[in-house]
């Protein structure tokens, strides 16, 4: 039987890990850390780093290519075949280091919940078959770390919010209802289909880690200064991950 | 200069903290803790062993009673009023015990940004002229402690969610669009609202502490467990906090 906890490890912050997320790394009997290309090494340096920062006893921590997702047309095929392609990753790694099962660990970036394929892939090996119980530990999301540096609430008093993606957003525009929104995964910037008068922005990149960058303002001054900045840090560290946070009128 | 830092500290759970909201706690100057009367004297006792538990040097630590929102019709009015007099008493405890300034933190459930007032009422302190700055620490919210004890992805894959409050789906039904509903600050069922048939649930009380009450299925079945359940509860605890998830259609 494995026992596989997924662990929210936060954005990049090693402080952003909860006391949970230590003991569950420490009482671990392997811990995979998965490499996803040069581009983004700066990603698993930063998990070995949690790892060094964090552990009190040795535990085994073994690194893994993470398979690529094919680029297709059909988004939902895509994203199918390259679950089954990482599932298929786990499991050599499973089989390889713990045959005869026991508890292991993956740092899952954010909080395991929010737009993260290991609770998926999780089922994916479920489904095929293997003795697989999961334990989710939650961890500090990339629109919390937002929220934080922006010291602002996410929500207006007592009001909704909507938490989508650059894809939806650029194929629909402004949600209908939707009072704060809070745009993930865009690749690029999906805020400019939108009308920007009357919108407040607040943007953030490499959210917790040192060289975090933050602008906020009225969407038609912020947004092209948003995009020049976007590009000029992308090009510095190789890649970006962002998040911004919209509002129609003031704050 | 007041340094006032917002620390959340998750759902009940003190291994919810994060590593930097067991710092901000070491290196307060003060600690207010907030008593909000006898029903709900397991918040304090919480917060109260969470000190106990986490700080590893003596730092000063005060309580206060917290005032009670009136009673009103007009909800805006009210609160804006409640607001201002929890303002009045943070001044007070400040003048009291930080006369020269100093790093002063509060313990917010949850994270500060997620239905909190504290970011308001701070704002209250700064617009009377107050010379405070403001920091906040992010906790982990309700919605992940829900996610993670029913070890359920908040999102259907690549999908929006919409947070919204028991008040807003009393008064609006089921928003328009919305995939994945969260509702919170439900002072009753809701739920109840809405015609039941193909609409999934997932609900939890409590969550993070001891005695974490979860439940989930169909609306049309679901639904009268949870209200059996929570007027249990609640009746045995004295007071409730929950929080539930529904999707339209399965999982």
């Amino acid at each position: 039987m494995i026992e596989l906890h997924l662990i929210g490890i936060g954005t990049g912050n090693p402080d952003h890990l909860t006391l949970q997320a230590v003991r569950a790394m420490q009482e671990a009997d392997l811990i995979l850390l998965p490499r996803k290309g040069s581009a983004k090494s700066d990603l698993i340096d930063l998990r070995r780093s949690i790892c060094a920062q964090v552990l009190e006893r040795p535990v085994r921590i073994v690194e893994f290519d993470m398979p690529v997702r094919e680029a297709s047309a059909d988004y939902a095929r895509a994203v199918s075949n390259w679950h089954e392609a990482i599932a298929g990753a786990w499991r050599a790694q499973i089989m390889a280091h713990l045959p005869n099962g026991g508890r292991l660990a993956l740092l899952v970036w954010g909080d395991p919940a929010l737009y993260d394929s290991s609770l998926r892939i999780a089922g994916h090996l479920q489904a095929a078959g293997m003795a697989i119980n999961t334990y989710v530990v939650p961890g500090i999301t990339s629109i919390q770390a937002l929220t934080a540096a922006h010291t602002i609430p996410l929500n207006r008093l007592a009001g909704p919010v909507t938490i989508t993606t650059g894809r939806m957003l650029r194929a629909h525009g402004w949600p209908e209802g939707a009072d704060t929104l809070v745009v993930m995964l865009d690749q690029g910037l999906a805020f400019e289909v939108l009308e920007p008068t009357g919108i407040t922005i607040w943007w953030g990149a490499y959210l917790g880690m040192p060289h975090e960058a933050l602008e906020a303002g009225q969407l038609c001054e912020a947004g092209p200064r948003i995009a020049r900045q976007r590009a000029a840090l992308r090009a510095r560290h190789g890649w970006i991950m962002d998040v911004y946070l919209m509002r129609q009128g003031e704050g």
